[in-house]
C-alpha cells in the first residue's frame, strides 16, 4: 500500500516520519504527472507546492485552523491530503472540482477562482475571529507573487497591518510567475528580499549555495550584484512589509519540508499577521514543465505523461484568429499597443508581443489597471486592445464605465472565453459581460459568430476613437465560416428572406436574432422550424450594442421575435432587444433564450449547453409552441 | 484690482515674486471660503491644496504637461488658475463642475470622481508619451493619502516601477485623511517617513523646527519617538516606495510655495517616476474647518462663512434613519458588524462605531476589500452590513457576485445615493446598482419607498443567510410616509383596488410597478390617469429581486403594465420585470420609465428628473397614448 493511499484527513500526516514525508511527496508528485495528463488541469503550479501543501497541513488543523488558498488551481495537493484521491474525472460532470469546493469537503473555503482574493477573506475571518473570542485561532491565506500584483490584495494587506493582535499567517507561494513570469515593483522587491537572504548566508553557505535550484541560483546572483551596490543595503532589510506593520519570515525553501514546518510553526504562534515568504518552483519534478518557459504548464488539456505533449491538437481557435489579427493590425496602425493582465500566452497576445515588445503591456493580474492605463494611454492618442478573459473583466467594470465610457476614449476590450466555458466551474463562465456592459452608455459591442467576422469586427472596433468597444468570443476551436445572405441596416441574414415583404404582409413567422457563435444553433432551429411549416428569418445583428436602428422594423414583419444568446439572460442582449422593440412600440412576444442567471456546476460545454436548453432543437420546440398558442388565441379573436 | 483676477492662465503665474505668490494663496482662500459657502462644495481638500496647486502650475507647463487629480475634488484652486473663476453657480445646472471637466478647460484631464484612479491614468499617459517620442513630457499624478488605500493605486504603482525611464511625478498631497482619518498600514508608514524625515532634520532646524506648523510638529514628535527607538533605523531610512523602486522625495511642507517648488523642479528633472510626499493641513486657513474633527469640512452644504454652520438644516434624511436602525439592530443581535470604505459619517454608521467600535470596520478607499472582507466575516458566522454609496459599489462588483453570492453568504449591502444625486455629476449618479445586481444569482434587492419600509426592508434583510441582499435609497431628506392599502404576494398595494377582479374582468386598465422613492410620482400619475378615466393599481414590490410571483398574475389583470425606476433603464427593474412577464407568457404591452442610459450633467435632482421625463404628468401623458392606441387597435380588430 503506498503511503499516499493511507493518507485519509490531515491528520495522518502526524506520525510520519521525515523520510516517509519526502516520500509522500515523491508519489504525489507521481500521481499527479499520471492523473492529470489524462484528464488535463493545472499541472505545473500543483507540482510547486507539494511540500508547502504538506507542512501546511502538519501544521495547522484545519478545518478548525482555515486553510485558504489563492487562486484555489493550487488546491491538487490539499485535496489529495482532504479525503479526495480519485481524480478520474477531475473537472468533468460529476467528477472533482478544479478549485476547493465546499460541497466537497469542510477543509475548502473559497471556490473563487478570480485571483487575489485570499488575503481579503482571511482579514474578514480573523477579525470574526477575534470578536467571537477564537484569540489563538490563526487563519492562513497561501497567495502568489502573482495574486499580491493584484489591487485587492493590497486593500488587504493595508487592512490586515492595522491590528497587530489578529493571528494571520500569510504564505507567499513565490515562483515568480503569474501564469507567466510576474511584472513590476513587488516581483522586483521579491527579488531583492530572496537576495538580501542569499547574502547573509552567503558567508555560510560557499559552495553548496552554488548548487542549488535554479531559482535559489538567481537569488544567490541577486546578492552578488547587491554586494557590489554595497554592503549597508543588505545590513538591516527593511523590506516593504515590515514598512507596512507585517512581520516577515522568509524566505524559506519552499521544498524543504523541515525549514517549512519551523518557519509555519513559528508564525502559527506569532499571535498576530505574519508574512511567510516562500520560494517554489513551479512545475517542479516534471522535465517537460521545468523545459516550457513560457509558463511551466500553468494549465494543460490532455497530454502524454513522458513528453508532456498534447494527445491531440484541435482546430484553429478563437484566440489564435484573434492572435493573428492583431499582428496584421500593429503592423497597419502604429498607434495600437496591447495590453495583458498576466495572461499574455492564454488571450493569443503572444505573437503580438513578439513583433511589438515596446507596445504590449503585462500589467500583471490587474484588470482596473489594464482599463485605467488603457484610459490614460488614450488619452494622449494611442489605441489600446485591453484582452481579458470575459469573466475578469468584471474586476473592471467600474474603470470600462468611468475612466474609459464616461470620457469617450477609444479603447477595444476583447473578450476570450466568453459564454460558458464549462469544466473550470461557476466563476469561468463569462456569462456577464454581454449583461453588465449594456449599461456603459456609448460603448458598442460586437460578437462575431466566425473567424472572418472576428476578424473584420475587430477592424471595425479599433476604428471607433471616442467610445470603448467590446469584441467578444468563445473559448476552443472556431467553426466553420456562416454565410451571410445579404444585409439588412448593419445586420446580416443568415436564413430566410432578404427582399422586404409586400405591404401588409409578414415576412416570414419568427425572427430569429442570433448572438455570435450560437449561429449554428440559430440555424438548426430555423431549419427544424421550416420543416413544420413555420417560417423564419435568422439575422445576427454582429454589433449588439447599440440595437441595429432596423431592428425594430424588421421585428414588426414577424409574429414572433426570439433572440438566442451564449450570455446570462438577465440584461443580456434580450432584454436589450425587447427594450428597443418596446421603445418603437412594436409589441410583439418575445421569447428569450440564454443562460440562466444560476452559477453552473463544472461540465463540458456542450453538456451544460444541452442541459439548459440552448439548443436547435429545444429553441425549435419552444418557438413551435408559442406559434400554436398565438394561432389559437387569433383564431379565438376572429 | 486683485492679484488672482489678473491670473487668467498658468503662464500669469510666472512674474509673480515670492511676496506676491503668497498674498495669492492668501487671495484664494479668502475667495474659497466666501465663494463656497454660498454654493457647498468640497471646500477643507482645496483650501489644503492652494499653494501646492500654485506651485505646480508654475513648475510645470499645463495643458502639454498634464496634471491630474485624485479625485477632482481638489481642483478648485486649478480652476482659479486656469481662467475659471465664477464659482457663482458651482454645481449648479450650466454653472462650474465641482471636479475637473474637460467641457470647461483644455488644462482638464480626468473627470471622474471615484477616487485611486490617477496613478492609472498617469502610467497609461507616461506609457503612451515615451512611445510618440515626447521623451522629456512629464506627467503629474496628484493624489492623496487616502486614494493610496485603493488597490487601484497598489496597481498602478506596482507597474509605474517597473520601468525606470519614463518621467511620471507622484505628488502624495498627505493630510492623514481620506474623507476621515485614513486608516491602515500605509497610513503608519506615511507617518513614518514623516517622522523620520524629521529626525533627519533635527540637528539643523532647533528651534526654528519647533516653531512649524501643528502639522511639521506631529512630523518632529515622530522623529524624537523615533529617536528613542534607536538611531538605527533612521539612517538609511528605506521607505516602501524605494523598496518598490520609486524615488522618494519628502516630506516636503505643503505651505511653503518656496520649498514646493524646488521639489517639483527636482521631480520634473529625474526622467523618470518619483514621488514627491508633500504634508499639507486639510481646511488650512478656515478656523472652523479646522475645529471639525470629523472632516475638517470635507464636502459642506451652504454655511455661514463666519461660523461655518449650515444655513438651513433639512428635514430626516435617509441616511440618519439607516443609522439610527443600525444602532437598534446592533443592540439586538451580536452578530451584526458595519463596514464602511473611508466614509463612517456620509454613510451614517458613525452611531453605530460611537456604539460598537470594535464592531465597525473602515477599510479605507477599498471597496472591493469591504466586500471581500465582509465574505470573511460571513464565513465565519458574523452579518456584516457594508454601506456605501450606489455608484461606489461598481467598484465591487465582482465581489458581490463571486466571493459574496457563489459561496451563498450573508452580507447586507446598503446603498445610499442611489438614484439621481445631481450636482456632482455623472459619476455619482447612483444609476448602475439595479442593473448591475439583477445578474448576480440569488442576491435579493430591497428600494424602500420611505423610512418606515427602510428600517423593516433592513431587517429583513439582515435576516438573510445565505445570499447578498442589498437595500437601496435615495440621497437627501425621506419623504412622508406612504401607506399601504393591502398586500398582494408581497407587494404593497398603494393605490386600486386589493381584490381581485371577477373572473375575465380586468382589476384595472394599468399596472403601475412603482420602485423606491418614486412612489409619490407613481401615485401623482395614477391620479391624473384616474382624472381622465383610466383606473390604475399601484404597487411596490419592495423587494425588486427577485420579482415577486405574484406579479406576473397581476400583470395579467391589468391592460398594460408600467415600471417607474430611479435607474438606468438598461437591464433595470423594468426589463427585469418584462422578462418575468414573458417567462409567464403574460404578453401584455409594457413601459418601462426609468434614467436614460447616459452621463448625466450636474444639476439638482429635480432639475434632472424632470429633464428626462420621470415625473407623475410625463408618465401619466405617455399611458395615456398608449391606452389610446390599444383602444384603437382593439376597436379595429373588433
Amino acid at each position: 500500500m503506498s503511503l499516499l493511499t493511507r493518507i485519509r484527513g490531515p491528520r495522518d500526516l502526524d506520525r510520519l516520519t521525515p523520510g516517509q514525508l519526502a516520500a509522500l511527496a515523491e508519489e504525489i508528485r507521481t500521481f499527479l504527472i499520471e492523473e492529470v495528463s489524462k484528464t488535463g488541469g493545472h499541472l505545473g503550479p500543483n507540482l510547486g507546492v507539494v511540500e508547502l501543501t504538506i507542512a501546511l497541513h502538519r501544521v495547522f488543523d484545519s478545518p478548525r485552523e482555515r486553510i485558504l488558498f489563492d487562486t484555489g488551481h493550487q488546491s491538487y495537493v490539499h485535496k489529495l491530503l482532504t479525503g479526495r484521491q480519485d481524480f478520474s474525472r477531475l473537472k468533468m460532470k460529476g467528477g472533482l472540482s478544479g478549485y476547493p469546493s465546499r460541497v466537497e469537503s469542510e477543509h475548502d473555503v473559497i471556490e473563487n477562482s478570480h485571483a487575489s482574493t485570499v488575503l481579503g477573506y482571511a482579514d474578514g475571518i480573523a477579525k470574526a475571529n477575534q470578536l467571537l473570542g477564537h484569540k489563538d485561532c490563526p487563519v492562513v491565506a497561501v497567495t502568489g507573487d502573482g495574486a499580491l500584483t493584484g489591487g485587492m490584495a493590497w486593500e488587504a494587506l493595508n487592512n490586515i497591518a492595522e491590528a497587530q493582535d489578529r493571528p494571520l499567517v500569510i504564505v507567499v507561494n513565490d515562483n515568480e510567475r503569474s501564469y507567466s513570469p510576474t511584472i513590476g515593483g513587488l516581483a522586483n522587491h521579491l527579488t531583492t528580499l530572496r537576495a538580501t537572504q542569499g547574502y547573509e548566508r552567503f558567508l555560510s553557505w560557499g559552495k553548496e549555495a552554488l548548487q542549488r535550484t535554479p531559482v535559489i541560483g538567481e537569488g544567490l546572483a541577486g546578492a552578488l550584484h547587491g554586494a557590489k551596490k554595497g554592503l549597508k543595503d543588505f545590513i538591516a532589510p527593511q523590506g516593504m512589509f515590515e514598512d507596512l506593520g507585517l512581520k516577515y519570515l522568509g524566505p524559506i525553501d519552499g521544498h524543504d519540508i523541515g525549514a517549512l514546518e519551523s518557519a509555519l510553526r513559528k508564525a502559527r504562534g506569532f499571535g498576530g499577521p505574519v508574512i511567510v515568504h516562500v520560494i517554489t518552483e513551479k512545475g517542479r519534478g516534471y522535465h517537460a514543465a521545468l523545459n516550457n518557459e513560457e509558463d511551466r504548464f500553468h494549465a494543460v488539456g490532455v497530454i502524454h505523461p513522458d513528453t508532456g505533449l498534447p494527445v491531440k491538437t484541435s482546430g484553429k481557435d478563437w484566440t489564435s484568429v484573434f492572435g493573428e489579427e492583431m499582428v496584421e493590425l500593429g503592423r497597419e496602425r502604429k498607434d495600437i499597443v496591447a495590453i495583458t493582465a498576466a495572461m499574455l500566452h492564454p488571450v493569443g497576445l503572444a505573437p503580438f508581443a513578439k513583433a511589438f515588445p515596446k507596445r504590449t503591456f503585462d500589467v500583471g493580474i490587474a484588470e482596473q489597471h489594464a482599463a485605467v492605463s488603457a484610459a490614460g494611454l488614450a488619452t494622449a492618442g494611442l489605441h489600446p486592445v485591453v484582452a481579458v478573459y470575459a469573466t475578469f473583466l468584471n474586476r473592471a467594470f467600474d474603470q470600462v464605465l468611468m475612466d474609459v465610457a464616461l470620457h469617450k476614449l477609444g479603447v477595444t476590450f476583447v473578450l476570450d472565453r466568453a459564454g460558458i466555458t464549462g469544466t473550470d466551474g461557476a466563476s469561468h463562465n463569462g456569462m456577464w459581460d454581454m449583461s453588465i456592459l449594456q449599461v456603459v452608455p456609448g460603448l458598442r459591442l460586437a460578437a462575431p459568430r466566425d473567424a472572418e467576422q472576428l476578424r473584420a469586427q475587430l477592424r471595425e472596433a479599433v476604428e471607433v476613437k471616442d467610445a470603448p468597444t467590446v469584441v467578444r468570443f468563445s473559448k476552443g476551436a472556431v467553426g466553420p465560416a456562416v454565410a451571410s445572405l445579404g444585409r439588412i441596416g448593419g445586420m446580416d441574414v443568415l436564413h430566410g428572406s432578404t427582399e422586404s415583404p409586400v405591404e401588409g404582409e409578414k415576412r416570414a413567422d419568427v425572427l430569429i436574432v442570433s448572438v455570435g457563435a450560437l449561429a449554428s444553433i440559430c440555424l438548426e432551429a430555423a431549419a427544424l422550424l421550416d420543416a413544420q411549416g413555420i417560417t423564419a428569418t435568422v439575422v445576427d445583428p454582429r454589433w449588439v450594442k447599440p440595437v441595429d436602428p432596423a431592428l425594430p422594423g424588421l421585428a414588426a414583419e414577424h409574429r414572433v421575435v426570439v433572440t438566442v444568446e451564449d450570455n446570462g439572460r438577465a440584461g443580456g442582449v434580450g432584454a436589450t432587444v425587447a427594450q428597443a422593440l418596446r421603445d418603437a412600440e412594436v409589441d410583439l412576444p418575445l421569447r428569450d433564450f440564454g443562460i440562466p442567471q444560476e452559477f453552473l456546476d463544472h461540465a463540458k460545454r456542450e453538456e451544460i449547453l444541452a442541459e439548459i436548453g440552448l439548443t436547435g432543437p429545444d429553441i425549435a420546440r419552444q418557438v413551435t409552441a408559442l406559434v400554436a398558442r398565438l394561432d389559437v388565441s387569433q383564431t379565438v379573436e376572429a
